[in-house]
């Protein structure tokens, strides 16, 4: 069964999930799987994979059968399961929870060698929907604190299987991350009562030199302090805290911002391995005034060392001004 | 130059250091050197690299020729510079300092295909050594707060030469994960009048099942929120705030207790890509009662995905207990 632990020294939890050890290529030696027919992700091998939860499909189709533009469905390796109870002991110094929470995997397309950088805005625009149904629907359960999306592409960014997919794991308690921007950004607006992402925007839009592309209402940055070559992050024009409150038409204009930023991003480093992380307020909390929702991208360029794993710091030989230069003059 | 920049939204500074994607290798797709011919470190090729700043060679022999047994040079591709000035600016919501830092790299052997596994005690204890003579001698330089030593082997780890090397990077600051745990310890030692760490490794002499290996004053441990499989962190049995500040006989004591513990973990995961960390008190901090060294060993059998990146939390699919139990019955 998998269990949370927190470290003593930090205030981070570690999800130890040995069920996940299961998975075939578990252990980084192994290549993602690139057999087509094998592939459970795949239309036609839907037997293969968990019952599904959500998915666009031609009206009356069946449930699990083939036909469907996407598909929403549960881990079949769990690092979180909705049944265990929600459980907090400790063990001298240390903290304990059960493993509560969800682990959701959306397969993005039926194209085995498709993804997000392959398709039209609208079919972006489906899987930012299918994100926020699953969101919704995650969000009615009280014991959920944290919606995490994320997509791991290519193996050295962490992928075990290749068909386009995203996952989402919704957690017991607010992550570290999550709160420590939570904290910094409830100072700024006490000091300031002004967003701190807001300014952020406000100051990139004038200063323009970290600028990657904008639309009417997206703006996509190459951030001040990029922990990796060419991270790209995605933020509203205007505030807007949670994901999944976002409508149709806003969802329509991040679909088209994404589009273009992936495609430059795989013509400008020759489709890399890369993480997509959207970072956005727990669940079912109100729209503060203070933080807003972006959605970050990490192509996977240099991997994490010693020095990064023992301070926490980064060193990025990529200015984020010389990556959003090419960015901005790679024609997408 | 290389820079330090600060995140608004937390507490993570990024090096900036465009001239470390100069080096060869610099970026994922390539694999760490294996050219002996051409191995800047290897002996006969000194010329090859900057000029040693230490090193234990016969006495008399000329600086920077061959005949050593270990050398200390400073990083060509430096991702800081002592020659850089203090310097602290704004700009907007932005913090930036100057690079001022040192990095160096301490070449182990002389033996290309090497390494701390394959050495007897005596030639770990010489590594630990010259880590302490470089600390020492960079604590002298009062605008350095903290030396990260960290140890990249194998290309899923980040290294980029093979030839074996440790690495030092001095910085202008206290990194934020030794910030958060001198802040845990303290808190800590504030309620109970005790060394958190001091009390961890006590309950875990205790408790045994996450024991992996102890000598006289030495004790290995599969921390219990470990973040990935097989991490295994080394403390002292009894109080040792400094690393640079242990004599020959505990060096001596952590070489046997490192070598045992490398060797299994060498013969358990067949030669795993690894990265070793040292955590220890900031420069010319006095020995404080609340927090104590401990070098972290953490194999890279899993890559951090994007849900690590979002986060801050880990999944781990080994349990630290089934590490300790497969460690303790490697044979070493």
């Amino acid at each position: 069964m998998p269990e949370l632990r927190k470290d003593p020294l930090n205030d981070r939890w570690v999800i130890i999930a040995p069920e996940r050890a299961d998975r075939p290529n578990s252990f980084l030696r192994a290549r993602a799987d690139t057999d087509v027919a094998n592939c459970p992700f795949c239309p036609g091998n839907e037997a293969l994979t968990t019952s599904e939860l959500y998915a666009v499909r031609p009206a009356n189709s069946p449930i699990n059968s083939p036909g469907w533009t996407l598909r929403a469905i549960p881990n079949r390796y769990p690092a979180l399961r909705t049944e265990i109870p929600i459980s907090r002991t400790a063990d001298g110094l240390y903290d304990r929870m059960g493993g509560t929470g969800a682990h959701e995997v959306i397969i993005e397309t039926p194209e085995h060698n498709g993804g997000l950088a392959k398709m039209d805005a609208p079919q972006i625009a489906q899987v930012l929907r299918a994100w926020q149904v699953r969101m919704l629907d995650l969000s009615r359960d009280e014991r959920l604190a944290y919606a995490q999306i994320f997509q791991n592409v290519g193996t050295p960014a962490g992928a075990t299987l290749a068909h386009p997919h995203s996952q989402l794991i919704a957690l017991p308690l607010v992550p570290r991350e999550i709160a420590q921007e939570l904290t910094a950004a409830r100072a700024h607006f006490g000091a300031k009562s002004r967003c701190l992402l807001c300014d952020l925007v406000a100051q990139e839009l004038t200063a323009k030199e970290r600028l990657v592309h904008e639309n009417e209402s997206w703006v996509a940055l190459a951030p001040f302090a990029s922990q990796s070559p060419f991270e790209v992050h995605l933020h509203p024009k205007t505030h807007r805290p949670s994901f999944e409150k976002l409508d149709g038409s806003e969802l329509g204009a991040l679909a088209a911002c994404l589009r273009t930023v992936l495609r430059k991003l795989a013509i400008a480093l020759e489709g890399p391995a890369m993480n997509l992380v959207l970072m956005t307020l727990p669940l079912r909390e109100p729209a503060h005034p203070f933080y807003h929702l972006r959605i970050v991208l990490k192509p996977t360029l240099t991997q994490p060392g010693g020095f990064e794993w023992g301070t926490g710091f980064c060193i990025n030989p990529t200015s984020p001004e010389d990556a959003a230069r090419f960015l901005r003059q790679t024609e997408a």
